[in-house]
């Protein structure tokens, strides 16, 4: 019961020159669907990426750090949804080790040029002889028209593929970003989803792409919020396949590299939406913007306070205009020195508290009325600075329960 | 549906000499409910409080820290539940200082003797016309034995009343301890009940009372969590009436001291524990230990991050061992330096986690059958360090939402 989400159509996302996927059914948890993908770059591609905080990070994650810090250019990835081989400890990096090693050995690479991903369930092994027979049928597959079934083969929990793309020119010459990613459950900042990709035929020398990759992140993915679990798993991959024969851009900060990270903020800020407007259970796709904070730091911190409320977000779900569980969230984020008495607080059009105190305007039908809506901003001024942040997020609902409490079976 | 607490007996709560209760039925919410509560206590009795650090603190949190450093002696507590009286702005804070300035004069005394306390629903008006037609109804009903329905009259979606008492001998004098809390939802440490009243008839000297109440409260309401959400009417007072005749108590580390710390923490965790029993949608009440930690306040990171996760909390609902879901929440508690490697996990008697991977020796039968349980200890050992901390829960049900996304209704 996505909101306002749908499927992206094949057609709408542009194949990216160089960067060739294929997938499979390799039966990992449930048969009959596809689970398992291959992605393979052409020489010359850069690749950045950016992984969990979680100590517990699964051994594909710790996988992915030692090989992006090997000499060797990165050329594959491979991808399996059903099992997130994580909290399996020396066996789980074999596994990962010898998934990579077989990718390699089907390319004609050596495993360091494979990084690994897995998303699914925690603590269980994983099925390693199921993954090393599917690898065959996802070379196989490997095509560059192939995101939307790419977006589909790394789905867990998610109801709809995400897929995002577009295009751009920059000095003349076309540029192409498209992306796949897939959350759904276990989403909180840094990182916010489990698993995103995102690929572009521009040249982009490696350390501007980590640049990129890092501000791009800090707008889309680190910006959302399910349920505050941060995954062990959580991946994001920027790839720059430099196939668009561009003059090569050097800096993030340069006129080229502002063009090029405009195009992937809004090919992750859809993603990362998407993830959202997938949450687990999710009724309610809410927007919350926090203005006029000292810092952007604390504007995020009361903004995600808001969000991870388990009381605002059934709120949401019940279209209860409950709105003191907003100033409650506001009042324990944790800024010492705020004063509540500068606050003003808005429910899309409809002003709800001025000074702190309720609106003598406000009306209850007022706040009725917005919280029947399927998409809501909730906009907090705190009147103390000039900085400000945007965090999504949805509702808490008796889906997010069933879907979690069932997750295994 | 409190898992495994019971509606204490009247009769199990001892009177505290000179402490009186009366309740009435005020009409602030819902018709036909003991809703309004005044307590007063004897010439001499000293008191202390501590309260919420939500920056949106409520009217009549405000208005305890304003009267308890006026110099006058607090000789009464006025308590509604239906309405916190909170988000309300300067006219909350003139219906808080109504409400203890009619108390006082039907009393004869100053307001400033007077502390109000408020529960319920957030940003609405205080009825205060109600309000203070149910005073004197409380007054007429005042009495050393009505504990119990003092409990019932603070109560909001709490589904049992929670009292608990307990007699010790102090240098050969009889002391009693009697307290009620009310908690159910927005509770979370710091502080974890929404109210919480306890008196003894021991003399205690107010410094040292309050440093009683600290200790107390560290090892009860605040380690104690239900939906992480801190609310803004949190007050957790402590009377010491001074009637026992007990050699008064001047340093809450003497023996004397000691002893009473003992039997407060004993009505204090029990109430604590009482309030996550009873909390919103409970099914399973959970046990969190976290050992040999480098400190106490690492283990308490990690026991909250356990506590507060979502995808644990469902995952108890449906006794599921889905028990990476904790090894990912002890992964995000925020230890920088955690060595996951070290660390073992066990679920009541059965090993889970061995060195940070599964325990070779662990079967998911074993977990699926811990899982059924209504009493769960989860306890981690981090092997670095001789800190522990323990930290109480529930689980996440269907019930919860519904009570949060119906609570007005």
């Amino acid at each position: 019961m996505a909101v306002g989400l749908f499927a992206p159509e094949a057609s709408a996302l542009y194949r990216v020159a160089g960067v060739r996927l294929g997938v499979a059914q390799a039966g990992i948890r449930k048969p009959g669907r596809q689970d398992l993908l291959v992605m393979v770059l052409p020489e010359g591609a850069e690749i950045a990426g950016i992984f969990t905080r979680n100590r517990f990070c699964a051994a594909p994650v710790q996988l992915c750090r030692e090989h992006l810090q090997a000499a060797d250019p990165v050329r594959a990835l491979v991808v399996n949804t059903g099992n997130a081989n994580a909290g399996t400890g020396a066996a789980g990096l074999e596994d990962a080790r010898a998934t990579c090693a077989e990718v390699a050995r089907l390319l004609g690479l050596r495993p360091s040029q494979v990084l690994p991903f897995s998303t699914g369930v925690i603590m269980e092994p994983l099925p390693l002889a199921r993954v090393l027979a599917g690898i065959p049928a996802c070379i196989e597959d490997l095509r560059e028209d192939n995101w939307l079934a790419a977006a589909q083969a790394i789905m867990t929990t998610d109801t709809v593929p995400k897929a995002a793309s577009c295009r751009i020119s920059i000095g003349g010459t076309p540029i192409t970003v498209t992306g796949i990613a897939k959350g759904a459950g276990m989403i909180h900042p840094d990182m916010a989803t489990l698993l995103a990709f995102i690929a572009t035929d521009a040249a982009v020398e490696r350390n501007a792409l980590q640049d990129l990759l890092a501000d791009v992140a800090d707008q889309s993915f680190n910006s959302v919020t399910v349920d505050g679990d941060t995954s062990t798993n959580d991946s994001f991959m920027l790839v720059a396949s430099g196939a668009a024969g561009n003059t090569p851009i050097l800096d993030a900060r340069s006129d080229a590299g502002r063009m090029l990270a405009e195009a992937l903020a809004q090919v992750a800020v859809e993603l990362a939406q998407a993830i959202v407007r997938d949450g687990e259970g999710a009724t309610k796709f809410i927007t919350i913007q926090v203005e006029s904070g000292r810092t952007r730091d604390e504007c995020r911190r009361i903004a995600f306070a808001i969000a991870h409320s388990p009381l605002v977000k059934t709120a949401f779900f019940a279209s209860d205009p409950n709105l003191g569980r907003i100033l409650a969230a506001i009042g324990y984020a944790g800024i010492g020195d705020l004063d509540v008495a500068r606050i003003d607080l808005y429910l899309d059009e409809v002003k709800v508290v001025s000074g702190g105190g309720r609106d003598p305007g406000y009306q209850e039908a007022q706040g009725q009325r917005v919280m029947q809506r399927s998409e809501i901003t909730v906009r907090v001024v705190l009147g103390r600075g000039s900085e400000n942040a945007t965090v999504w997020t949805c509702d808490l609902s008796h889906d997010y329960v069933t879907i979690n409490a069932e997750y295994r079976t």
